[in-house]
């Protein structure tokens, strides 16, 4: 009923989510979660000590995407990395989960 | 001061959510936490390739419940793939995770 | 390419947000993502059984911060805890996380 699985988090400028999704679906993911999130230290290139704007604004999306084959977790990841995050912002993280319906992911 | 627990992930249409919710309690959820959320391949009843307008559609909602007793995470993620997900599109994940202030989950 | 990490998750009221991500700062944590999220069960004080209402309002903030120092992540948790929850509703709760770019958490 419960099957292990890998959960990716990317979370990227607005700019930039159509091309996370396009690597998503490149790299055999089939399908993803967006969420609006906003925050501190996510960039770089416009970094700003105004807390209360950083409050209010939702500049980023948070990417989610499931998978039941490890390996392809880190592919996500490693090519999102090497191919989106090293000129623009972003942050991508892997945790441990359980999944049921197995075949969808 | 840090307690083992399972939180329970429920990705829902809008419609479904107060029914999500009302399963939850009805399993004995103590709380949950709602954000909105889009995606791909959440939905089987209307799948579409358009990528824009699903990032800017935040058409789901993510129902998160977090309790330290593992069988009642099962029990929620069971019933609501049978008694809600199986007509409706969803996602239903499972994550260990540690919690402070145990009497409140 | 991979790190452990420690993904520490602060469900708090607008009001109390900016306190949050000053404490975080505080105990050296290096950024935090917002997202806009309500719920139930989350606050003691003003406990709504309107179930519709919470469904439409995201009057919480939640407030992730990453680092790979597991001490760290105890203490954002604790102070939190002790400095801003006991007289405030709030959620908090750790994750272990895997990281790439380990240098930026």
């Amino acid at each position: 009923m419960l099957y292990p699985a890998t959960k990716v988090t990317l979370i990227a400028e607005h700019f930039l989510v159509e091309r996370v999704c396009a690597l998503i679906e490149a790299c055999g993911g089939h399908g993803y979660t967006l969420t609006p999130v906003g925050g501190k230290g996510l960039h770089h290139l416009h970094a700003t000590s105004d807390r209360a704007t950083l409050v209010e604004g939702f500049d980023h999306q948070q990417v989610e995407v499931i998978t039941t084959d490890r390996a392809k977790a880190e592919r996500i990841a490693e090519r999102a990395l090497k191919e989106l995050f090293t000129n623009h912002s972003g942050v991508v993280y892997l945790e441990s989960i359980e999944v049921c319906r197995r075949e969808r992911f």
